[in-house]
């Protein structure tokens, strides 16, 4: 099923209102998810929204919390989520953080008792909305062991760095080989397996089974420097935000217990180093140097991160959002318990 | 060979001597380099001072230069290096941004006009030793192909995070599946193979020859997010320095141009956001979740970032730094053309 981006946006949009959830925080999940599927990483998109609507049943996430400045003290601030919407926390720290760095040239938001914010890459782009050099990280539910080990002790934890001024390169990558979303999307699509390097069984032995791995484990990039990069985004988020660490933390799929992510957004303003336009020139000059590479084999060209998304965001905007069948069954029996009429397709 | 470590540093800091470095920087370089072999990362260790004392006579690192500060707004600093030793300027922008940071609560210095700082940990930690979380990034001579490229674009472009208090966790990884100074390393160690994944010949195809490796490319962490981490300190250093960007970067090996490389240097002061007591408890408990994992198959127990550099650490400094065939050979015969009587060996 194919839809416009405007019509799955409005619907999701629908689904989190009957759902009590206030307008405007329900206009800012459902535009951040949709956007999401608009790039074409669907495992960030409307699949997680019945997932949502669930624990908003469960109480996990508390749709009319709006959360509360702890403490801010010079370029600094400190932000209690109290299970509000990720998606809110994300857009009030990243404003705050902009703001202090419009002050100090730099600014660092922290937030502690959040929730799953969708795709990182949507919130370092609004602060490279604003003008600044944009980049969030957050802890999330352990499903990845530390390296040597083999029980789950670090999340996908991602990083995602934006920057202002035309589109030139943007970068979010779980500090796994993959996110979980992308096995939950290959079971939700049906595809049996998955390639070799992404998850490893309960047990930590390597596996190309789609079922198993969602009952396993993810394997750090690159093994120790992944773990390493996931201890740092753990450090900067959840140690210095006082909130849950490690097996601490929740998960968007576990209704048990509250998520409790921790996330950090820090924005840079560049003008305190070089001028705009000389940012944006060097910028341009410095992907160019990338593209003059002769592509390797098997390649046409080479790429720079943001550029499979920008490619298949254009062609969505145009053609419609396909969902998988998993994730249409899913919002589907949400819109009709909740009797929401359904979007209509793209034509 | 095997010798104390202050007999190491005192016959570097002779060669720096004899070789026109005045005595303070001559001393922060030995110190520095000498450092790296303590912890057992010899690849960034005195193999590299050889290398130094050519890219003097060859005019590359001029060192009685200081470089200077271009510009200070905010929490932000911008420092010409006018091609001074890489440790004098990590050692000033270290110290730069530890200061911003105490007024700011966080400091961010980035310096062009760089040469090779050593080990980028050494710098991170000297923000750490401050109180502070200290981050360092450098970009590098292009010896990586960018994702889905076959020609050199991108450096080894490293990521060294350290924290304050007693030893819990200190990172410090190249982007790439391993630094170039490894491949040098295992040459020097007359190893005539390294294992798959590190490298490519010149024509982008993967080797495992030591000998083809120092005449190929690196091979980026994990692929295109190996890649994406590369652009982000090539952005951070390299576009708002205003230095030189991708190939533009000259080499510690390259004699035919001035390294030019840009660092970046940032201080987080933790207190910001919660007592210093509780940074160390809330890290040492983290630390201990990650431990409480029970280990894969094939390993006594897990061990986080710093861990495997602390313990050889703690045995050099009681045994004596052992240097390999290859990095003695160079640094003896360097002693000889500059007359600096030799150290004397372990017993």
């Amino acid at each position: 099923m194919t839809f416009p981006y405007e019509a799955l946006a409005a619907f999701a949009q629908q689904l989190l209102e009957r759902s009590g959830v206030p307008s405007g925080k329900a206009n800012l999940v459902a535009v951040s998810l949709t956007a999401s599927n608009l790039r074409g990483v669907d495992s960030h998109g409307l699949q997680l929204l019945p997932q949502y609507l669930e624990q908003i049943k469960a109480g996990n996430i508390q749709p009319e919390s709006d959360g509360h400045v702890i403490s801010e003290n010079g370029a600094c601030l400190l932000f209690d989520g109290e299970r509000a919407f990720g998606q809110h926390v994300a857009a009030v720290c990243s404003d705050h953080a902009v703001r202090l760095s419009q002050a100090h040239g730099l600014g660092m938001a922290v937030a502690r008792e959040s929730n799953h914010y969708g795709a990182a890459a949507f919130w370092s782009q609004r602060i490279a909305d604003a003008g600044c050099i944009g980049i969030t990280i957050c802890n999330a539910s352990s499903l990845v062991a530390p390296w040597q080990g083999k029980q789950p002790r670090l999340g996908t934890n991602p990083i995602s760095v934006a920057l202002p001024g035309p589109r030139r390169w943007l970068l979010d990558m779980a500090t796994t080989t993959v996110a979980m979303n992308k096995i939950v999307n290959a079971s939700l699509s049906g595809r049996e397996t998955i390639p070799p390097g992404w998850a490893m069984d309960a047990e930590g032995n390597p596996t190309t089974s789609t079922a198993v791995a969602i009952k396993g484990l993810l394997m750090p990039l690159g093994g120790y420097k992944g773990s390493g990069l996931a201890m740092m985004v753990e450090i900067l988020c959840a140690v210095l935000s006082g909130g849950a660490m490690s097996t601490e933390v929740g998960g968007v799929y576990n209704r048990a217990k509250p998520m409790r992510t921790s996330q950090m957004f820090l924005s840079i303003d560049p003008t305190r180093f070089l001028p705009m336009e000389d940012f944006v020139e060097r910028m341009t000059r410095l992907v160019a140097m990338m593209k003059s590479s002769a592509p390797a084999e098997g390649f046409d060209e080479v790429m720079v991160a943001g550029d499979p998304e920008w490619r298949i965001e254009e062609q969505r905007r145009r053609d419609g959002i396909p969902l998988s069948d998993g994730a249409w069954t899913a919002l589907r029996e949400a819109a009709v318990s909740l009797n929401v009429p359904l979007p209509s397709p793209a034509s």
